[in-house]
């Protein structure tokens, strides 16, 4: 389907290349949405991979682009980096922006089911879907993709991978929600955008998709061990049985001292995208 | 003189190293204030020379350390960090916090002679005098220093370096305010903390200052040709001249693209910690 070319916002040059933010009328979540790119300086001359970065609680476009430290190494390497919002803005729906993990600003990557939230929050088809398709369209990019995310989005980046094999290249994440629905934060978002059904729920969470997976990429993880969110919320041990019971690839790296911040995701951006630019240069 | 020990606000482990934060009752502003300081690995184990960064209008001590990417450079090198805020805080003078270029996050770095502000907004005497004693005495530091900044923090470094011969071995500055008692962001600033004796300003001039220098130190700046201040307030050209006419050693790099953002600080900020570090390690 050939989409309008979305609307730039914002422009700033970074490393030699091009940060620029753009907004577009999205038909899946039925908002205008803001998304980022980041452009290195080879997307000047030819068509360049793309890193899909999903963003944590409470974040929008800007947090990655502005404190992970990215751009540099992206621009070395040749690859694009696109950074989606975390949810629909705007939509009021009542308690949208009543708490921080829930509503706006918490996504979650699911397409909700239930009413009221089923009409705009489909962010899994935004950024799966909606949002390459654009992306490839409209700008000078290769259709090889990458995921990766941080905490709620580290668990899009698992999820996006897993649903969707031939999709990406390659996937890792900083401190994913690993198996969300057994956690609080998962709990919580699961109920209000997929009901009390909680067999539906397992279509979205990270340990069950490892079980029945039909590709079994690499899972690269980091994971600060002075992270407050790790053993209520995040889970990584739930992550590391998953993968040993289906025999699927983890490189899952405890990290002593880090915590859950973009100081944590800044000292180790570098090897993930050095990961992922291996993956989206094989030809 | 003895000074009580910072008290710890907040810590999180960056490339190995700790950035921390602090808060103190200041004696030079009469005021809690509060700062930055990033310990590089090395200072685990011996003390590591300082490089001060004095941020721009509306800055905190945070903005650096989240958007500039410097620390990964500093854990590389061995250089400690520190940021002080732009202002004393809370002061709660009349109209302290009605402008963004005046007031609050907008100190100027010069020691106020106009009442109230004299009382409180004394940033210089605070960042070359109090704040160095301090970090002198409580943590792993030697007595070398550099100075750098972006914008009012590059007026602030440019002039702090110039006030004072021998007391830092290099400077530094990106997009500095370079003449300000000839822009209005300078003019209003001046003529609020120090009165309407325009003589009186010169002494706060880093284009008057370099006429006098006691001490040539080269001066590394950098400045964004796509910046929206260049013109009206930086006036790197003002810069220049007075480094022409009073053979002071000037490396002026003119970025063409390059706003007046973090983008464009994080994209240069990596050589501007080299050039610091090899006169730091001089012995």
């Amino acid at each position: 389907m050939t989409q309008a070319a979305p609307e730039l916002v914002a422009s700033n040059k970074c490393f030699d290349g091009w940060l620029k933010r753009y907004k577009h009328s999205s038909t899946t979540t039925g908002t205008e949405m803001v998304f980022a790119i980041y452009l290195p300086p080879q997307a000047q001359t030819q068509p360049v991979p793309v890193l899909y970065w999903l963003s944590g609680l409470t974040c929008t476009d800007e947090n990655f682009m502005q404190k992970a430290g990215a751009q540099r190494v992206a621009a070395e390497l040749g690859v694009a980096i696109v950074a989606p919002d975390t949810s629909p803005r705007d939509t009021d729906l009542p308690g949208e922006h009543d708490s921080y993990d829930f509503g706006s600003g918490a996504g979650f990557y699911v397409n909700a089911t239930e009413t009221p939230w089923s009409a705009h929050y489909r962010m899994y088809d935004y950024v799966t879907d909606e949002l390459p398709a654009l992306i490839e369209q409209h700008f000078p990019v290769t259709p090889k993709r990458a995921i990766s995310g941080h905490s709620m989005g580290g668990h899009g980046a698992l999820i996006c991978a897993l649903k969707n094999p031939g999709r990406y290249v390659s996937v890792s994440a900083f401190a994913p929600i690993s198996n969300p629905i057994n956690c609080p934060w998962g709990e919580k978002a699961f109920s209000g955008y997929l009901g009390t059904d909680r067999e539906a729920w397992k279509a979205w969470d990270s340990c069950e998709l490892i079980a029945t997976a039909k590709e079994r990429l690499l899972i690269l993880v980091d994971q600060g061990e002075a992270d407050d969110f790790m053993q209520e919320q995040l889970k990584p041990e739930a992550l590391k049985a998953a993968c040993a019971s289906a025999g699927h690839q983890l490189e899952l790296r405890m990290r002593p001292g880090y915590d859950h911040s973009y100081f944590f995701i800044a000292s180790f951006i570098e090897d993930h995208l050095r990961h992922h630019a291996r993956a989206l240069k094989q030809t």
